[in-house]
């Protein structure tokens, strides 16, 4: 069984898009991993198709009914597969939780629209609410896009050379050092000389330098965890609490 | 002139995807806003259309070139938009950002593929690196969606109901009230009756009560900026330093 991304949303047709192209797209192809869709509109109980109603108490918008997102996720078959729903109400995502969910069987992404989801509904199902940043967006379908991009390149085999995954940003707790390839001067600025000197060594240190450098500087709340913890080592990286 | 925005990308046939559908889709059909894409593989100074090279210092995969980026960007009329490129080592993307783009012209954004994008290009054409949270992703066109998504949703005129913004996520600094429609019951599990009863000043309260406890219980670090600061009208909510 390959990893398996089942995507429930009232925009089947958006699907795989992003995710069909390039690395992803050939992975797809070659059997590492698969996706399919549920639309939502197929378990509408109306003649209208709709699937919202007006919220209790009042307000703006509509709400998507629990009993009809029931039913769509009854429809799927689980796997074993965590529910997860994208909102900006959910735990934030993060590298470490892409690690687990790609080490796993696949998900099954539930794609929110208008105002939001009955709130029953994730107690109901055991559907976990995921975010991926502290930001509003028209509905789930582009970050449940990013979630599963997020773990499928981690699939052994995705990625034609696994070891630059070892250096990226957020493994052991850091961002990523600068890159600088041809030309040697651009517009009158250099390449680090360090970088052009072949001493493997020190190249290393450099770059070790310098992640330590933008971490501290870009993102204190990074540096912070990193400098109390230690560097992680990718085999123990945890999700933060 | 529209809102506008520019990508730039080795992927122009992903554009407009998500952002086409729905009530992006619809907005981009009365004008409100316009989407254009610059395919960066047009910029390629050989005969391979190559627009990346291997990494000064050693590594793992490719890095794209300033100078080929440079000439895509110079293609573009920036109209006083902001270059964003996105990628994890970047300031975090947030709903206070999204406004203050949405109040502008546009953007133009930077989608990086491979290992990265030499560092010197970012200095010679003042692209400010974004990123949308703490994962890694194949590209950056995935999340300049998200971002763009988040922008033109704020536009004037993009949703049908401007009060519907007012409520939602980040607005005052919390997370959104949980909400619920019919039916009544739903697999043993009732409506709140307060949201019933039609007293709308227990509703708002009990709203505002919820809104707290969802932000104290899931994001102790939003809570914690909200209880320092007391609520934030949306007038004065400034971006997080």
């Amino acid at each position: 069984m390959s990893w398996q991304a089942t995507i429930l949303t009232l925009f089947p047709e958006l699907f795989p898009g992003p995710l069909g192209a390039s690395v992803l797209g050939r992975a797809a192809a070659e059997g590492l991993w698969a996706l399919d869709t549920v639309n939502i509109r197929d378990f509408s109980d109306n003649k209208y198709g709709s699937v919202d109603d007006t919220p209790a108490g009042g307000g703006a918008g509509l709400v998507m009914r629990a009993d009809i997102l029931a039913h769509a996720i009854d429809s799927v078959a689980r796997n074993d597969r965590p529910i997860v729903c994208l909102t900006p109400r959910g735990k934030p995502f993060s590298q470490a939780r892409a690690r687990s969910l790609a080490a796993g069987p696949g998900l099954i992404a539930l794609c929110g629209r208008f105002e939001g989801i009955d709130e029953r509904l994730f107690d109901a199902r055991d559907v976990e609410e995921v975010s991926i940043g502290d930001f509003v967006l028209a509905g789930g379908e582009i970050p449940a896009m990013a979630l599963i991009e997020a773990c499928v390149r981690l699939i052994p085999g995705v990625l034609g050379s696994a070891s630059s995954l070892g250096e990226e940003s957020f493994e052991g707790g850091l961002l990523e050092y600068p890159q600088y390839t041809r030309p040697r001067e651009f517009e009158g600025r250099a390449i680090p000389d360090v970088l052009l000197g072949g001493d493997h060594q020190k190249i290393a240190a450099w770059r070790r330098e310098k992640r330590q450098e933008i971490t501290r500087t870009r993102r204190p709340d990074l540096w912070e965890r990193f400098s109390s913890d230690g560097p992680i080592r990718r085999s123990d990286n945890k999700e933060p609490k």
